[in-house]
């Protein structure tokens, strides 16, 4: 699938929802994070994908206990490399599956072994017919159109080690999503992303924390930490684009949200709301503009 | 001197510079931030303030050594105890002094041991008279209005993780200041306390990064990493006020620029510009709100 194809692909609008994670959830206690995605699972497998992972198995064993609590049948996708996607045999298990679990690991790995693979388009058909399709950490960044791929520094402003972007399965479109955020100090890292192109929404999700995505394409907040949306289409100036990637970034007026549980975010309007309610419904658009000028959308509680 | 001096000090045009520092500053290689210091010392020794410190004679004999290659005598203040503070004699070194530095440590001595006493007066006054007043880590944070005392966790979201804020000494007004800010992921902290009190504009400096104040009340950065200001007067939507301090924090519609260096700032009008000569003149008003509505002041560059 090309990236024209995913485009036309999330033009259409997908029946299935989202639940993109920011690593860490907790898989023995609580399961709140890990429930979210049991309870949109409407029949079928869940099928875990661990190809991002060298530890694959044992990553798949703990989940396995983690949703068999919550009475979630789980299969592994048993697909490591390339061949594996390629493989009609290996991919029989996507066909009853009911939704999609990426784990954490290395994005890339994701992205190089599966992307436009067969396998893959089971995966987005299984999204629109109304799967639910999760991510966790490695897992969560592959759902965005483009994903950040580790520098050696996270927290640095320095040009250089802020562009190694490469493009995603683009379940979410026009977003970079960033994991373990607070927790990695990866301010940086999503500005810089934006900065380079502010079509593309950065959000960068803290560790047991996760944007649950409806159908109307907004998500809420779910978990114990923060989930910090980076807005850049105020920008008014950047040095980004300056040959000389070894300079320190400038970026003057981003807009910033720092979302917590029962936050939602409008991704059509761009703009966050107290609750689903304030939310504009896609044959709304003039309240979604308007929400989009006037601030959160719950006029009561805005200060 | 009582908060209210302090402001009333401030409201006069102070004629000394402030040279504010992330922590970490190059201390015997190029000494790029030190020397921005040094070239601010219009006569008389640079007394070197280590209250801050457990450590305070190493230290001393550190920036002894640095100073001393760019020809600049230093002295250290002979102050541990506030007893120390309120000793005539241990303060008449701060008669001949054309300037004082702060070091880091904890920021809290400074202000618990040196705030209020004849020895800080006789700092405010330093300054009055021109003379260039600077602190590093612990010793930048104290130059603020107010400051950020450490919290167990730096990167947290959670709202009583943020709310520890102490009195500064308050040379730059309406001002917190963090340091070691991508370093030590500070970007939840510095948005906690904006969201408390937007009038308050969020500071946060990188390591071997420093803000230059000239008299005008505009900064310009100097060194090899970014300062962030977060400015929340627009925001629309913050829950930090709300009774149970173990939730996390939400905040909308927060400013944030990325300054690196060269770049500057202009504190009246809370506008980054791209060089000096865009930042408005006292008795130039009008310019100076124009450019808070226009984005950066040149327009040349700006994208």
């Amino acid at each position: 699938m090309s990236i024209a194809e995913v485009h036309s692909y999330r033009a259409q609008a997908a029946r299935g929802t989202l639940v993109v994670i920011g690593g860490r959830e907790d898989r023995s206690e609580e399961l709140l994070i890990l429930r979210e995605v049991a309870s949109r699972l409407h029949g079928g497998r869940l099928a875990i994908v661990t190809v991002a992972s060298t530890q694959g198995d044992e990553l798949y064993a703990e989940y396995q206990g983690a949703f068999g609590k919550l009475g979630v049948e789980v299969v592994q996708l048993p697909i490591d490399r390339r061949e594996d996607a390629l493989d009609p045999a290996k991919c029989k298990v996507l066909e009853g599956a009911g939704g999609v679990f990426f784990t954490g690991g290395d994005q890339i790995r994701i992205t190089s072994e599966l992307g436009g693979t067969p396998a893959c388009d089971m995966i987005y058909d299984l999204h629109q017919r109304g799967g639910v399709i999760a991510g966790t950490s490695a897992g969560a960044s592959v759902l965005g159109q483009v994903m950040p791929v580790s520098g050696a520094q996270d927290d640095s402003a320095r040009v250089r080690d802020q562009l190694r972007l490469v493009p995603g399965l683009g379940f979410v479109r026009d977003v970079i999503i960033d994991q373990h955020f607070a927790q990695r100090g990866r301010l940086g890292r999503i500005i810089g992303a934006v900065a380079q192109n502010p079509l593309i929404l950065g959000i960068g999700i803290d560790e047991d924390t996760a944007l649950v995505f409806d159908e109307y394409n907004a998500f809420t907040v779910v978990g114990s930490g923060a989930a910090t949306v980076a807005d850049g289409r105020g920008v008014t100036y950047t040095n980004i684009n300056e040959a000389d990637s070894d300079h320190i970034m400038s970026v003057f007026d981003l807009r910033l949200h720092v979302l917590s549980a029962g936050d939602v975010f409008d991704m059509r309007a761009r703009r966050p709301a107290l609750s689903r309610q304030h939310v504009s419904e896609p044959d709304e658009p003039q309240k979604s503009a308007a929400s989009g000028r006037e601030g959160p959308s719950n006029g009561a509680r805005a200060s």
